[in-house]
């Protein structure tokens, strides 16, 4: 069940980027599961993955592919490829050479990633029988069939797209991403593809995406499990009118923040999905000393599944707010000096409820379905902000019943 | 619902130490949620308290009078006194005082401690107007009272009773234990009160709580919350018959082990408690480098919810704890050494599935309502030990319904 407004928007095609999709019956179902991207080969690209030690067979076969200036995209939804030890490289790097022997390029400059169930066998033989149908239908308007081919416990298709003015050209920033569950990006999102017709040489692009996702994927979660496949990918194509963009020029700046906008879109579409959510929580932490201590506390009170219950039941049990402040790690903490607001009712001051709090002003946000949170430490001017959602029963339903 | 045997055991009293309960109403209950301890003027105290940095207003006091040899202990559920402010300091100091009139004691001897909804004011008047029908029935007797007047959101009252033989003398260590929910004790549980007959002085009976503590209540977990009011406190009355217990007699690791067996039985009674379970589950890390890193692991397992929501639902998808020992943050990670088992089945070596792995064999382990998982890191001989419990429905309604 979606949070607010999240229907698939306009996507702006983007010169010099073609998707293809296709059904490999992966998942056992007639949704194309395989989706194939395919870049100009003027382009660059960038990209982030997970920090889980434990990362799946193709993150470690795209990390290395990256330098080898990758041209194709090669993704399938319904079986992760992760814990499967050797067997998993070898069958990453047998899709990779399939798709490259379809496209007349090399195994090297395919990046392959995979989503779903974990320490299943990727089903190569039903996957690579499935990339001659892929391949023939790459095309620049194919973003919503991409959006749907990588989905998984996804319960919509999730897209941004926006055109800035580069240097009086226009310059288009258009991307697709899935999540829904083991979501605490650390360093990505699960998946994200991301596509721009700028002119930009490689290095810069990853500065450009790291930060992006550093903001972005990387302020979300919904229940504390960082997945072993996450990843996101930024790739330029270069087929734009606009001029290069430069690291001192000034375009750069307006360049990096469309794409820290649509990665930020495209973040919160993940947690609006969130599995069973029913409400989109913001935690907004003030006041900090620095910007690790307001993460780090925003973090431990998105994860309480005390607060999260809390926030299903549209309870204003602000105690567990408080305690999961308190718990957050932080030395020194003085506990007169934390304020925290609900929406924007002062319910902690000096310590204790605010006087002026009435649980009326407390239930009037609580009913909302988006609601902020701000902590004021009153320790010092850093502060940060967290997304995430509430835990309900559905969240328990859809991850009893996963592979069933 | 408890898993498991969860009986309340026989009680052996402890010479020296009374127990007195009362309804004060702090419930809007029929139950009592007031109980008292007093300890003959022999006695010695020790305490572990809350690592949460906003500790509720009793905490506070009593680790003040902690250090004025304190022979009473006044507890009350229905109510935390947490996030109370200067007028929570006053109320528990108040209360202390009122106890102290009745007992013709000073109000510096008494302990108090408050367990119940955060955020509210105490309801003083109420708490010491009961104090007398307290103070009235306060008998040797009374541990299963004493066990029933502290539960909040538990289901069944917790209590361990041993006697064990010092220098041919019987020693009597009995203690009562709450908690469901907002548990991941650190330094202490939620409450647990102790009591022995035994004679040691206060320093060495402080050494052994803690570390009894750390070996019991700091190695659970239901949700990883930390309580504001967590503590746990051992009495020694010094009125049995057995000689004094030294820091340097074989007596004391005969002593200190019946200790950290009752705090075991007394934390995992909360385990089998844990608000929603229907499983106990024993996480052991085995061949970490360090104490620390085996219990970072074991944590990180036992707080997923990804994890808990598999095992509530049965479901052997061994790729979720693959996946919490990949995040839990340990560098060089050797994925191909790790073997995961779900009771005496392999399930992942060399980095994948277990040839021999079978989903039966795995189904076989989690219908079971104990279950242990091991995890080997192969990175040296620490092992550690953490207990928790599957995630429900159950836990969902609980805590969304908590204040309703």
């Amino acid at each position: 069940m979606a949070v607010g407004q999240c229907d698939f928007p306009t996507m702006h095609p983007v010169k010099g980027i073609k998707l293809g999709t296709c059904n490999a019956g992966i998942k056992q179902n007639v949704r194309d599961d395989v989706l194939v991207i395919e870049m100009a080969e003027t382009g660059s690209c960038a990209a982030v993955f997970t920090q889980n030690a434990f990362c799946a067979a193709p993150v470690l076969i795209a990390r290395e592919h990256l330098a080898q200036e990758p041209r194709w995209l090669l993704i399938n939804s319904g079986n992760a490829n992760a814990g499967t030890g050797k067997q998993g490289l070898q069958d990453a790097f047998a899709s990779c050479a399939a798709l490259a022997g379809e496209v007349d390029g090399i195994a090297q400059q395919v990046l392959p990633f995979s989503t779903g169930v974990i320490g299943e066998p990727l089903p190569v033989a039903k996957l690579t029988a499935a990339l001659p149908a892929a391949v023939a239908n790459l095309h620049e308007d194919h973003w919503d069939r991409a959006a749907r081919a990588i989905m998984t416990t996804d319960t919509f298709a999730k897209g941004a797209s926006t055109v800035i003015d580069i240097a009086g050209r226009p310059v288009t920033i258009t991307g697709i991403s899935k999540g829904a569950g083991m979501i605490q990006p650390n360093m990505a999102t699960m998946l994200g593809f991301i596509a721009t017709d700028a002119n930009i040489e490689q290095d810069l692009l990853q500065t450009c995406l790291s930060r992006a996702a550093e903001l972005s994927f990387n302020r979300i979660t919904v229940d504390g499990d960082t997945s072993t496949n996450d990843a996101c990918v930024l790739l330029a194509s270069g087929r734009g009118d606009a001029p290069e963009i430069t690291a001192d020029s000034p375009e750069y700046a307006v360049f990096a923040a469309a794409v820290t906008r649509v990665c930020k879109r495209l973040a919160e579409l993940i947690v609006r999905d969130g599995e069973g959510a029913t409400k989109l929580i913001r935690i907004v932490v003030e006041q900090a000393l620095d910007n690790a201590e307001a993460t780090r506390v925003a973090k431990t009170i998105a994860h309480s599944p005390l607060v999260k219950t809390a926030f299903f039941a549209s309870d204003p049990n602000w105690g567990r707010i408080l305690a999961a402040v308190g718990r957050a790690g932080l030395t020194d903490m003085a506990l007169d000096k934390v304020e925290i607001y609900l929406g924007t009712v002062c319910i902690v001051e000096n310590g204790a409820r605010s006087p002026a709090y009435t649980e009326q002003d407390g239930q009037r946000v609580m009913d909302q379905a988006e609601i902020t949170v701000t902590v004021r430490l009153g320790r010092g001017n850093a502060h940060e902000e967290v997304l995430t959602c509430d835990f309900s029963y559905d969240y328990v339903r859809i991850n009893a019943e996963y592979r069933t």
